[in-house]
């Protein structure tokens, strides 16, 4: 039997923390044994935020080297980058034309950028609609996300179907996969673990990044459990036992972070030097970049020929 | 010496008629001689509108056989389809991530639709900066077009200065050609010339059919000069000679609508005749269109390769 198809979208948008692979990276991986697995990285979708070429060409670069270190399976994955295959951009144009626009000015990231930005770019405000393109070349059967996307799923579908009902069945509607385990995790100082609060422990940190991340890490004077310290160790050992640990400890704050650097290191280490590796050839690994381009792009090219017949375009 | 490069759009929309040619078709001929002409059937724009593929295919069928019944030269133009080059959306992506909302709203042809309809779709608000990829891809020098689609090519420079500023000298800025010769044509009842209002001379049309355009040409009872008869009359003789025969036969009606019908049919018939001509081979006429494509995918896809390396996408 086929495996279902699971498709996901990459930010190229710098290094990774701890919070990342624990809110999508795992699960990417987890599920290339599950599933049939598109992975892109959203270049594309950057673009909006990424105007220095440097920069973008970098994180271009370290995404591709983030997954290897990570063990995604080129077999297993096709994984490419947006700007490899034109039918997204293609497609995109095509359900612009089926969209109103009052549809798409309720989509809450246009709302919330607006509500912050007057001047905020098209590129914006049309990401949903490349996000659509992006997820229905593949025909997939679900999209990992988080709960703050599913708005973005359920545009697709809404898509799919305005598409299919004026031109005929073409696009089967993907489910949304509600990601649970993708609670939020804590950063240094308790809240949520984010880049623009400076909190996060990178995920292929070195062991001295690693000691001044945990050594950041706020505690109260009071002497008891470390909240803070402990919220970010349970990712790494049984809840439970790190439980007892905690309350034979208590107070004893200097301890349980060096325990917590240890367990990070025991995490991190082998990444970190997966990671190395793959970095002594760039070349070689953006080829595995290039040759899932090639296999998306049979996929998409295929995908867009039966859309231009629907539509009426393909005359030869 | 090289040409300059023109560059134009032609909307497949179906029947043209003598307005149609009067106004941009007999330029866009002429141009061939002159300029390096990139000549593309707007498809993706016309998607719009036409959500139906029979009706959408025949457009461009017809399209097709309209420009090489009139002598359109593929030696001399590069005639194709924007849905055969990707590039025009894949660009049209790119530059909505550097045109900002309130721009593109203050475009008029948003601001019109919007007037007439609240529910339009995204292709209409963001058809401008399609309209600017479409452009800019082929680095023309000029863009024949009517007075109402100079605010187009403003919006095109625009982005391409703001593209230039962020990323680099990229795009040449192209100049708006004003036609003046495309006067407004007048129709059978006085008004201007246009399929909405049902008063059109088509441009391949038949004897039979000529002939109840023109009988159909509202006159007043005044016995004088028929203007609305003259109007359409001089576009095929010396407008001094013509009048001198107007003045004679002033009253004549009958006679003079005669004389038009027998300059309309010397007009059209050579050019329906050869459009018969070409309707017996439809795929060797499409063929002309698909090499076009071939042309100008070339051109955009090195143009594009140029883009990608200095938004910083190009990593191989």
């Amino acid at each position: 039997m086929n495996k279902k198809i699971s498709l996901s979208g990459i930010q190229p948008s710098g290094r990774p923390h701890i919070g990342n692979y624990f809110g999508m990276m795992k699960q990417l991986i987890s599920h290339q044994e599950e599933f049939d697995v598109y992975a892109l990285i959203v270049d594309y979708h950057a673009m909006k935020s990424v105007r220095n070429p440097a920069e973008m060409k970098e994180n271009i670069i370290n995404v591709v080297l983030d997954y290897l270190a990570l063990g995604l399976d080129s077999k297993k994955v096709t994984f490419f980058k947006q700007s490899d295959v034109s039918e997204h951009t293609e497609l995109c144009w095509i359900f612009d034309t089926i969209t109103t626009m009052p549809y798409l000015m309720r989509a809450h990231a246009f709302k919330d950028a607006q509500a912050k930005n007057k001047e905020i770019d098209v590129g914006t405000f049309n990401y949903p609609v490349l996000m659509a393109a992006d997820i229905l070349l593949y025909n997939p059967d679900i999209i990992p996300v988080g709960a703050d996307q599913k708005q973005h799923v359920e545009i697709s579908r809404n898509i799919a179907e305005k598409f299919n009902n004026t031109f005929g069945e073409t696009f089967k509607l993907p489910e949304a996969m509600i990601m649970k385990e993708m609670a939020v995790i804590p950063g240094t100082d308790g809240r949520k673990m984010s880049k623009s609060y400076n909190n996060t422990i990178p995920l292929f940190a070195e062991y001295e990044e690693i000691k001044k991340c945990v050594m950041s890490i706020v505690t109260d004077s009071g002497g008891g459990i470390p909240q803070n310290v402990f919220a970010i160790h349970k990712l790494f050992r049984n809840e439970n036992e790190l439980k007892k640990i905690y309350e034979e400890k208590a107070g004893k704050y200097k301890e349980l972070k060096e325990m917590l650097i240890e367990d990070l290191e025991k995490f991190i280490a082998p990444l970190r030097e997966r990671r190395k590796e793959f970095a002594k050839d760039i070349p070689k690994a953006l080829a595995v970049l290039r040759e899932g381009g090639e296999k998306a792009k049979k996929v998409a090219s295929k995908k867009m020929d039966e859309i231009r017949e629907k539509i009426g375009v393909k005359v030869y």
